[in-house]
């Protein structure tokens, strides 16, 4: 009897169970995963064992008084789950699971890992890194942002770009959903082309390759052509996202101070004279975080000295578009005889930077070298904001956007400038007015501050601070105010809040 | 008289020959051109030297004949170029160019780059990649395509995206045109999210990171988490692009085959037990190329395997949506209580390869360190693309475009297994029939021949050539077809097509 009980209970307890599964017909859980749960639940407590064969669907259906197929549904996510076996026409047998399906509550505890295994070797310093992605948020409503370089939407027709997007839907057909070129969409590389003519670059379809912004085309510059302790020349003040990008490719720094005719030659050459040189990087029209322009003079003195160093000069023409004041020196690019001049442009500050293109104009070879890379990394960029873009250089909406800016920005500009010169103790700063461009960069004479943001901060203003774009991160007493995202009444309110804290500077 | 004249020839002739100037009024070169272009003809001649202090703009309007206010843009442009140096208010001086203004017809002859200046560090092979890009190309008319593996554009409701796409510029306002986190724009990553529930994997907003693509997302995890040297198992056959990443990164290949379970692991055992293995890349289900997908048992046991081994699996997913056969088993991801399991997710197979949009979901820390790097190397991915996604998931379009999906190809699928029964002699192959996904493997048991694409094209139809597949390219048996593409009929008569080239094979 004791051997029967027992073989009762071996063979005919896991019916019971199964029999007692509940169907609540008023819960937001489907029958289906109320089922699932319920039998998961009897598997993973022992009740129904591996190897036990499971009753067919009809029979559980009949039992639990569910519909077969409800039940053929909860089998195959029983079987999905790995919690049964079967095969095609065969019985269902209960499995061991070797390991647990996670339930949604587990996400908290994945924290815990306990060994490195997603220890990084690249050499970039995380907080660093999240402090900028926090910096990335826009100021909120109260305080003017004078901070962040991004161009004002508000001058956007977003009627037009609506349209525009809808269109090139029917115009674009299949290519609008397929890769597109790793070089770039074609079209939208001619219509480039013939916009950089503008500029006084003549180049070939060959010479160019479209990326995700100018941070990618350093990025695909350095992968292609820099090996670890390669020196690079830069600007200081320079550029602040090259240099942690410098850092991973573990480049050495030559740092150059700026000075009101741009990179200072008389540093160059006595700095530089004794190291191979593999990359100037420079910024020439409307400099980053300067607002500076290179003379004639000095762009040819650098063409020049690149060329006795045999390096490659990057030419990163951010701003180059926002010459509203009429006069600025063509690009390096387009004197470039001994074609070593790697030309960047981008869409980032006169259209919108979400749109993450820019485009490389450079040697052929160079460009061959760059878009392979390109093509293993990521196959190729994006086709729809490619598209975009293409219809809307190519219907003349994005001339017409950039003479409003033009416009915009040449009042804006003598507003900034002459805000400062009203509103802003002329003995307690040193700066020149920019010729163009977002930027104007300004020398505090006043006793340096930590965390200088803060103080500007408290008066209402956001601005940039100086030391973000010297590579060992020390001078503080500069701020970068950019202007690019204020209207003139902002841009006005803006400096006025900047001369009130520069005011309560010692 | 001899020195007066010559006198008179030293001071006056460049008044003559900018008197000579000449303008056509019907000629397509604007007049500001025009002059430009003789008077840089000039002083690049010699006729006007450096020095030379140019007439003021009002009189060589006069002298010319034009306005002056196109003589002001004829200076300002010859400032610009470098042609002249002048300061505010005084007078033109030609100025001694150090450097040519490049002309349009130069272009050609910047192939002649002597040095090697853009030679590249990266171990890649410039030719396979301009294979690879050129093999992009789709199929011409005549041809049935089977090579590529893009999701059949025919199937998605162009009109419903046009309408998609308009809307998203009134609902995104500025954010559509500002920077995207580096993680990815928020509403869409909570989108994918709760999409991922489906597939049983939980995971916090902290997990996940959104990229450019499956290709970025190991391209990113490589950077962080690989150094020369490191050991990666792969399928073989498995996915072609990884073989470059794997030469540019110089990590060691362990290939291991694929059996109708999946990757073997019998063979997984005996060659990986003496290595540190890295990383495990893996398809579970519908793997690229084979189409198999690993059975139950074969998951729990890589990722026990993997714990002992204490290494990182990449699971790559690229087709995991299309279970329109209803049976598949979950990701390892969902099971991956351990938390090596770095989940690739993406849109290119069901949706549009061209949006460049996919998805990692990982541990935090691994996401953390993997932004980090996404961030210097390009800020964010496109807002453009991410918002459009948003509205599309977010709307119920995606869930609808996914039943579309399922029933065609259930259907196409269906089709293009009996087409094989009825088309392709027996004894000539071998294959499975896949469980879901868009591709079929199939073993030539004929000789084997070179550039068997080639062949194939003969016959009218497009296959992808089994050696791609192997990172020594050495089998040439194999071919891989693609229904993605094609619908029902294409795919019955590209495979009757297929079966007329392999009857004439030896």
């Amino acid at each position: 009897m004791i051997v029967n009980n027992q073989l009762f209970i071996i063979f005919s307890q896991p019916i019971f169970d199964l029999m007692l599964l509940s169907i609540n017909k008023n819960s937001n859980e489907t029958i289906v995963n109320q089922l699932l749960r319920q039998i998961e639940g009897l598997i993973d407590n022992g009740s129904l064992n591996p190897g036990y064969r499971m009753p067919s669907t009809r029979e559980l259906a009949e039992l639990v008084g569910v519909n077969r197929t409800t039940m053929i549904h909860v089998y195959d996510e029983l079987w999905a789950r790995g919690y049964v076996e079967s095969t095609p026409g065969s019985y269902t047998y209960v499995r061991k699971r070797k390991t647990a399906v996670i339930p949604e509550s587990h996400i908290e505890n994945t924290d815990n890992l306990k060994t490195d295994l997603f220890h990084s070797n690249v050499d970039i310093n995380l907080a660093d890194i999240d402090k900028y992605i926090e910096g990335m948020n826009k100021t909120e409503n109260e305080i003017i942002d004078m901070a962040h370089l991004v161009p004002d939407s508000r001058l956007l027709d977003k009627k037009m770009i609506g349209n525009c997007l809808r269109d090139i839907v029917s115009l674009a057909d299949a290519d609008l959903f397929d890769y597109a070129h790793p070089r770039g969409f074609a079209p939208l590389r001619l219509e480039i082309l013939k916009h950089m003519k503008l500029h006084n670059i003549y180049a070939d379809d060959n010479n160019i390759i479209i990326t995700n912004g100018s941070q990618q085309s350093i990025q695909l510059i350095f992968q292609a052509f820099s090996k670890p302790g390669d020196k690079i020349v830069i600007e200081a003040p320079g550029y602040s996202m090259l240099f942690p990008l410098i850092k991973i490719f573990r480049l050495e720094v030559i740092e150059i101070p700026v000075t009101e005719r741009g990179m200072d030659f008389k540093s160059l050459r006595k700095i530089a004279a004794k190291h191979e040189i593999r990359f100037i990087y420079t910024m020439p029209t409307y400099q980053n975080p300067s607002g500076i322009s290179m003379p004639q003079a000095e762009r040819e003195e650098l063409l020049n000295y690149a060329e006795s160093k045999n390096c490659i000069i990057i030419e990163d023409s951010i701003e180059e578009e926002l010459k509203y004041f009429g006069k600025a020196h063509l690009p390096l690019r387009s004197m470039d005889i001994s074609d070593r001049v790697i030309y960047l442009g981008t869409f980032s500050k006169v259209l919108a930077p979400g749109l993450r293109t820019g485009w490389i104009i450079a040697n052929k070879e160079c460009v061959r070298n760059l878009t392979a890379i390109k093509t293993v990394f990521e196959i190729s960029s994006g086709s729809l904001n490619q598209f975009f873009l293409y219809r809307f250089l190519q219907s003349g909406l994005y001339e017409l956007h950039l003479r409003k800016m033009m416009r915009a920005f040449r009042k804006r500009m003598n507003i900034a400038i002459s805000s400062i010169r009203r509103h802003i103790p002329a003995e307690r700063i040193s700066w020149s007015a920019p010729s163009g461009g977002f930027l104007i960069w300004i020398k505090l004479l006043t006793k340096p501050i930590e965390n200088i943001e803060d103080h500007f901060i408290k008066y209402g203003v956001n601005i940039s601070a100086g030391r973000n774009y010297f590579s060992n991160q020390q001078s503080n007493n500069y701020i970068r105010i950019s202007i690019s995202n204020g209207n003139e009444k902002e841009i006005e309110e803006g400096i006025a809040r900047i001369g009130q804290a520069i005011k309560n500077l010692n």
